[in-house]
Order: structure tokens, then C-alpha cells, then sequence
């Protein structure tokens, strides 16, 4: 198996935890997001949407990383990374897409480079768009974990799953960008779960070879 | 089985073809985004996000529409909206969320209200912001399509499952406001067997009873 990665793609490290997590010793490839090494004929062959994680299983590629979460929930079940139970694994699902759907697709590097370059907006405003869309995402993921008797050590019971393999490079990516995370106590909670283990710690990006 | 959800979200309009292509007569609660309904006290109590589509099942309670689509998926598999092989799940699966994670959190009525109140965009900038990500999204979902022999009357073989699910509201939004789309021949060819079908055609925007 080979993961096409860049250490601060946050899409990337969700891959990257689960992998560790499953026990799965992956190949990696690292493409360069910021030098632009996505963009590249080569790289076009193996992605044609040109993003960041690719995850190559003999001659299947998946693209999308909550789309290769699931493909290796089907194939690698062993942790399972969902519940049992259609109404748990709805719920852990719903909280990883609010991450993937709701906050990081407004975050992400080519989102922040349209609104600093094709509108303008100067680094004050960009700061302001990126916390509010944490603000505006956590807030509810906080509601949901604080008042479901589902929450355990981690987001869904006492073992760590999809939601916990989205929620903490969220959190790497708020801090990068000093978005305030006091208002979070459940998460903040669940963040130091998963940090005590290595498949977490491991999948940081700066543990990762093309870290700078 | 309740939805609640708004006539022209196109994230409702997913569950709802969905329901009618498995055959589920659900009953509709209409949430008014326009007139701020979804920020009532009442609302926040079925979803702390504050979001729509919610779909209620006995007490079970589900949001964001690619978990929903998950639930109903598992619980009521007949007619399957994704393939049986891990391979042809993980492509289905990509691209719905090529969608729903790069194209429509772009473009939502949170996200351009924020362009043309905090940031100032004015009219022509939001509709550039609006038609850009359509474009790099739906770019590389025609791409995906056709290059792969799998693609079929639908985007994976020869019946309706998740990605068209995803699709078609997509489209409707695109044509909303004006966005090109004859760069997309695959995807224009699947639409319309898409909109041969009563399943999507009910389940259309102007069809719902809230439908202004």
C-alpha cells in the first residue's frame, strides 16, 4: 500500500493516523503542496483532482480522504474504526464530516490563497475567516460530544475511531493558525487521549520524513 | 422516518432522491434558511449545528447528508445506492465527496454571506468565487468520469447510486447562478439519465411544498 501525502496536509494525517492505527506499514510518496508538485503532469496522472491523500492498494487508487478512511474500514476491519451499531456509526460519521465538509474545505491552502490573492483580503482578514470557520465548526462538534453519553475517552466510546482520526489534525491546523481552543473542554479532553498513543503521535507532521 | 430539511438545500436535496430512489416515504419538516429558522431555539434542539438535512428514525437521529446517506444505506440496503465491490465503493464514494467536501462548503449561503458582509465582495466577486470552485471541483469529477471504463448511464455503471445522488443538486446550484457547464459532456450526459428517473425529478427543488 502507498500514501500520496504532504506532511501538513491535514487530509493526509487523517490517513496517515488511521493507517498507524490499523497497524498497516504504508509506503509514502511526498508531494510538495506548497512548491506546487501537485500541479505537475506526473502527479495529474495519479490524481487528476490534483489534492492530496492518494492511497494506492495494488492496482486500486482512492482518492478523498474520508473515502479512503471507509475503503480501509472495508478491507483492513481489524481495529474497527466505526461502531457496531448503524445509529454509533452514523454519529462518528456525521462528527468526521463536520471537520471534512464543514471546516477544512473552507481552510485549506487554495481557499486561503483565492481569498488573499484574487479578493485581496489582507492577512488579518484571512486570520478572521479561518477562526471563524473553526468557531463556527467546533462549536458544534463541542454540543454534540458534551451532551451524548456516547462520548468516552475518545469521541464514540473508549476506542479511537474515524471521528478522533478527523478531530486532531484539525486541531493541529487551529493552532497553527492561533485559533483560540478554551471554549472546547470535551475536545481538548479527547485530544489528549489520542495524543497518549502512538499511532497518533506517529502520524504528526513534524514526525513526518518531508517536514520542514 | 422524518427529514427535516429546505427546498433549495442542495445537501436536503441529496437525502431526498435517496429516499424516493429506495422507495421511502418520509415525512418533511421545512426549515426556512432564508428567513433564519434554522437559528430558532427550537431548531437547535433537533441539531446543535444548526444545519439542514436531519433525518429523524424512531429515536434515532442523524445529520450531515453523506452520513445520512451512510445510515439509510446500511438499514435499508434495497435498491443499494453503492456497488458491492470495496474498489467501485471507494470511487463512488470519492466522488460524492468531491462534491460534498471541495465543491458545495464553498459555496453555501453561510459561506457567501460571508464574502459579501465581513469581507465586502460585492456582486461580480461572488459569483466568480462561486463559478471558480464549480469549475475546479466539477473539472475533476468529468475527469474522473471519463477516464474510467466503469462510468455508465450513471457515474458508476448503469444504475443511480451515491455520487449521481450527490451530482444533480450539484448542478441545480451551478445553474443558479450561471455557471458554464459544457465543459462537462459525461457529466451533462448522466444528468439527464438522472432526470429520467421520477426518483430525482420529485425530488427537485421546485417540487417541495416549501418551494417559494
Amino acid at each position: 500500500m502507498k500514501l500520496h501525502g504532504y506532511f501538513r496536509s491535514s487530509a493526509a494525517y487523517r490517513v496517515r493516523i488511521a493507517l498507524n492505527l490499523k497497524g498497516i506499514a504504508a509506503e509514502h510518496a511526498y508531494v510538495h503542496l506548497a512548491q506546487g508538485q501537485h500541479r505537475t503532469p506526473g502527479f495529474a496522472a495519479v490524481n487528476p483532482q490534483r489534492l492530496v491523500p492518494v492511497l494506492e492498494d495494488g492496482d486500486i487508487r482512492v482518492i478523498q480522504s474520508l473515502a479512503i478512511l471507509e475503503y480501509l474500514e472495508e478491507t483492513r476491519p481489524e481495529p474497527p474504526l466505526l461502531p457496531a451499531d448503524a445509529a454509533g456509526r452514523a454519529r462518528v460519521r456525521s462528527l468526521a464530516q463536520i471537520v471534512a465538509c464543514e471546516i477544512h474545505p473552507l481552510n485549506n491552502l487554495r481557499v486561503l490563497n483565492y481569498l488573499t490573492g484574487t479578493l485581496g483580503a489582507n492577512e488579518d482578514a484571512k486570520l478572521a475567516w479561518y477562526r471563524h470557520w473553526i468557531a463556527e465548526g467546533l462549536t458544534a462538534f463541542e454540543a454534540l460530544l458534551a451532551t451524548d453519553a456516547r462520548t468516552g475517552d475518545f469521541c464514540h466510546g473508549d476506542t479511537p475511531g474515524m471521528a478522533d482520526v478527523c478531530l486532531v489534525p484539525q486541531l493541529f491546523n487551529a493552532r497553527r493558525f492561533d485559533a483560540p481552543l478554551e471554549a472546547y473542554p470535551t475536545i481538548l479532553r479527547i485530544e489528549r487521549s489520542c495524543e497518549a498513543l502512538p499511532a497518533f503521535r506517529a502520524a504528526a507532521p513534524g514526525r513526518q520524513p518531508d517536514a520542514e
